[in-house]
């Protein structure tokens, strides 16, 4: 007999229906099995576009914006991101992206990290570049966005990191790669 | 006339109505005015719990746990983490999963970062600790759980950060906020 493959899903996946949809999201709701056998359900959020951010960076400082997120009820200091809908080249979503919303443009773009961001309940993807080499431009941001854009010290983002107040994942994981790349490019340990 | 206040909300909400709900999620579905004035839609997914991840952290070295992500498909080398119902002390979370997950006890648990893991669309919030001071215990995974432990030395989860082979978002932002710490306290720059 095969040993089991741990890597499998433990989980009996008996029936799957799609509960709701919109233009970005859709939930679907799976009959399961648990491993130990239980009958349950698994509801999972499916998203349409995948997550990208891009951290512009020049001579120390890095560019935020700020917008209100509307789930949240708060408003909130970010990297400029937004959604790269499937088939668009993942770094062009980038400089897309960078353009709307501070009208900035980049020389090179380097990723950074990859992310699942909230992989207990979606399949949620995100990507985060480092933008260098930049230069302005006029800012286009979406109809349904309202930006404000300021640039503040690598440094003092990750302070803003570390007191909580900068909270959006992709942008927390984003600062704290850069600040570990910079420190390593200059020489520390 | 008052100038507007561009931490406000700029969209207009106009009604509200849940389209799904199970134990640890709900969906509610708005219908708004976007900041420019177009008539369109906001889903949000709404969570009854709060994830805490915890890191244990001894001789240079933290445990990971492997699990199957079935939103995603995928098996996941992550944190010990979990879902913390209201009411309950984050702290004490945290200690719950790492007992139940890693059979783990730990003598301080001090807060690493809190983060907002999916703001366009969700309300879900997150707070990772580390954990010092580790001492074994029994394991007593929940039964919708099958999971494998293993340690690796925190610069080795710091490179499977990098390469894309840790992507849980508490996970990928707990570590490099870890390396971060313990490089400080080397005395690093």
């Amino acid at each position: 007999m095969a040993s089991p493959d741990e890597t499998e899903n433990p989980f009996t996946m008996l029936s799957a229906r799609q509960v709701y949809e919109n233009p970005w999201i859709s939930v679907v709701e799976h009959q399961v099995l648990s491993p130990g056998g239980t009958p349950g359900i698994y509801g999972v959020v499916k998203f349409k576009n995948r997550a990208v951010g891009v951290i512009p960076y020049h001579e120390g400082k890095i560019w935020l914006v700020g917008q209100y997120r509307v789930p949240l009820g708060i408003y909130s200091w970010e990297i400029p991101e937004g959604g790269s809908p499937p088939g668009e080249d993942l770094i062009e979503g980038a400089r897309r992206e960078l353009r709307e919303e501070t009208g900035l443009e980049a020389h090179t773009i380097e990723p950074l990290l990859e992310m699942h961001l909230s992989n207990s309940v979606s399949d949620e993807w995100g990507i985060v570049y480092v933008a260098r080499g930049i230069s302005p431009g006029p800012a286009a941001p979406e109809d349904t966005e309202q930006l404000v854009v300021r640039t503040v010290a690598l440094e003092e983002a990750y302070q803003m990191v570390c007191a909580g107040t900068i909270t959006d994942s992709l942008s927390v994981a984003g600062i704290l790669r850069l600040v570990l790349l910079e420190r390593e490019r200059a020489g520390g340990p």
